[in-house]
């Protein structure tokens, strides 16, 4: 089977994330203020071959954990989708 | 009214994604080489004050054109949130 997995990886809320902060100050500057609390992270979207979406889970979820998400800084979610 | 944007940025699928094919390359290493067409984008959350979803869409969107997404190469989607 095969899994199109959505991956959201965000810096961890009690970090200060300058990146958003940037954006923030950008978006104000655009007359866009009433856009507050930005926080950039990373999207990534891959494809899973697994026999299950519990084995397509565990294969991201080691994923993120071995390369894609720093888990000190960032926390990471995701979701599966099927494929048909 | 007060509603959190949940804002993907990804490259269009036409066009190569070097930072998605480092991805799939540790992947591999990591013998994760199920996990294929790794494509690597931006996840941005934020807050929109607005009188309605409407409007809060509207303002999420003049971000993405006017600041966040570079819409010759990438392309946005966001769904809101609201804040209760």
């Amino acid at each position: 089977m095969k899994f199109i997995a959505h991956i959201d990886i965000m810096p961890h809320d009690a970090l200060l994330d300058p990146q958003g902060k940037a954006v923030e100050g950008g978006l104000a500057k655009l007359n866009l203020s009433t856009l507050t609390q930005v926080r950039v992270g990373k999207h990534i979207r891959l494809q899973v071959e697994a026999d299950n979406s519990g084995d397509a889970g565990a294969l991201v979820d080691s994923a993120c954990r071995h390369l894609l998400a720093n888990t000190i800084m960032e926390r990471f979610q995701y979701r599966l989708e099927e494929l048909v």
